[in-house]
């Protein structure tokens, strides 16, 4: 199953140094989820090809505009395109008055139905369980209300060993049975254990979205051996009374979050207008954890194939 | 004087080919006024090197989104650039509720004031005065309260001979009064009229922005020989029915009001995604106003030298 993310901004607070703001696209079995959408996001989605009306989900972290600022146009965008179907957007609860006062002014009734779905940056959640994934918040410690969010793959069913399946001649009605685990009667009586009509599945592959944050090790354990952590590395380590001044991380601290948590990968952003190359970060990250990556407009990152 | 106009963004309603949604900028006399601030605005400027420190007046002219969803980001841009000075705003009046309202949710304080100016979008009226020009709102007829601006030049002082004033050896001192209209009378009696002394000045120039409207007369005599008249062309003629629906112009119409306020120019701009390319739409208007050149992202205008 495809589970694939693709950074569509990579800065923080301005854009810059043609960085875009934070916005990132998922790919999870060719539905896309929209992770924070910042100014400009819509324009990203062009210059990338990426199709809007294909975005069913919609995750915004907080309410600083780097974050947000897309979303009114987009949801504006959708509707002169002549979207249908419904659109569900997960937000802190002040988003919704937000939006709901620009489409006053502006008389505009969406005509499509847009279901707002409030986090709590609180607690841990389940929000969103689909039949491929489970989306949990993660909270974080920024100024204001924060929450990241972890996507989880579903375990799947167990895969056919399409050969014996073909010599045994089992009937397809079978199938879903056998996925799951049961054994198999032939019409001879005989039984044929799941162990040697199946394979254990792939793991489930996960995927951590760790927004503008203070460190500290609240969220560690939730986030625990995820494939590919994206982490906020707004600043370098020289400057981290900033960083927690500004409840931000550096690269080193993203870094050292990457090897406590075991992660898979880690792809770092939100970098600071102060940095116009982006070396020394990935360097700094690198030196803790080296399967760390930059996060880089338009690039495209697989958690599972 | 210095007196022209960029064009941040032409297209209508979405971003699209490479269009970005509507904002300009006028450079008068080495002041920055931004007219409108579509998503995006922010990015535009850094890809034309135009600097957001050097603009101290914003007008929007209405709050459809591809006319204003930029200005929160620009907003907090300036403040996280370290602005001090003034930014004047003039705007329909629920914008200063939709600003305050989202630097509420992200706990900003902007490090600098912003004064918000409130448009009447129906009646005509001066909004700004200062030492190079006035700006009056021109009433239009869109679907919600819509103004355009009218940027004129104030009367220049005329300009002195300076072959003359160094002949009789005219003391600085005395400049400002014959650049006024005044005489001069030299120490030994003698009076030397004004007209020996000074020359006309350039006769003052003017920028119409015509905004989203409904093609109608009621703005025509206010840009009456304007210089430089920019004005939108949301549509072919072909559509004429669509753009009545909408209260759009087309670019037929445009050409027309060049030809009966007597432009000197006609810019076309917030052109319809449904056209890839713009010859046409240029065409149709230059078949009326030969003088016709199609606003495009980048392209600056001079309206005076």
């Amino acid at each position: 199953m495809k589970f694939e993310v693709t950074i569509l901004g990579s800065s923080s607070a301005t854009p810059i140094f043609n960085r875009n703001p934070t916005a990132q696209i998922l790919n999870i079995n060719e539905k896309l989820y929209l992770v924070d959408c910042a100014e400009g996001t819509q324009q990203q989605m062009l210059r990338f090809d990426i199709k809007a009306s294909r975005i069913d989900y919609i995750f915004i972290s907080h309410l600083h505009g780097d974050h947000y600022l897309g979303l009114v146009g987009l949801l504006s965008s959708m509707h002169l395109n002549g979207r249908k179907k419904t659109l569900k957007v997960f937000c802190p609860p002040p988003l919704k008055e937000i939006v709901d006062l620009q489409l006053k002014y502006s008389e505009t009734t969406l005509n499509y139905p847009v279901e707002f779905i409030f986090t709590d940056a609180t607690s841990r959640g389940v929000i969103l369980e689909n039949q491929d994934i489970f989306v949990e918040t993660i909270p974080l410690n920024h100024r204001i209300p924060c929450t990241g969010f972890l996507f989880r793959q579903k375990k799947r069913l167990r895969k056919l060993i399409k050969e014996k399946i073909a010599e045994l001649e089992i009937p397809i009605p079978y199938y879903p049975a056998i996925k799951k685990g049961n054994d198999y009667e032939a019409p001879d009586g005989t039984i044929y254990k799941n162990s040697v009509l199946t394979i254990e599945p792939q793991e489930p592959k996960s995927y951590a979205y760790v927004s503008d944050t203070l460190y500290n090790e609240n969220y560690l354990p939730q986030i625990n051996a995820v494939t590919l952590l994206y982490h906020e590395a707004t600043f370098l380590n020289d400057m981290l009374d900033r960083a927690n001044q500004t409840h931000h991380t550096t690269a080193l601290q993203a870094g050292e979050v990457a090897v406590k948590v075991n992660a898979g990968k880690l792809v770092i952003g939100h970098f600071s207008a102060r940095y116009k190359t982006l070396n020394e970060l990935l360097d700094e990250a690198q030196s803790v954890f080296p399967n760390t990556e930059l996060a880089v407009e338009g690039k495209t990152f697989i958690i599972s194939e």
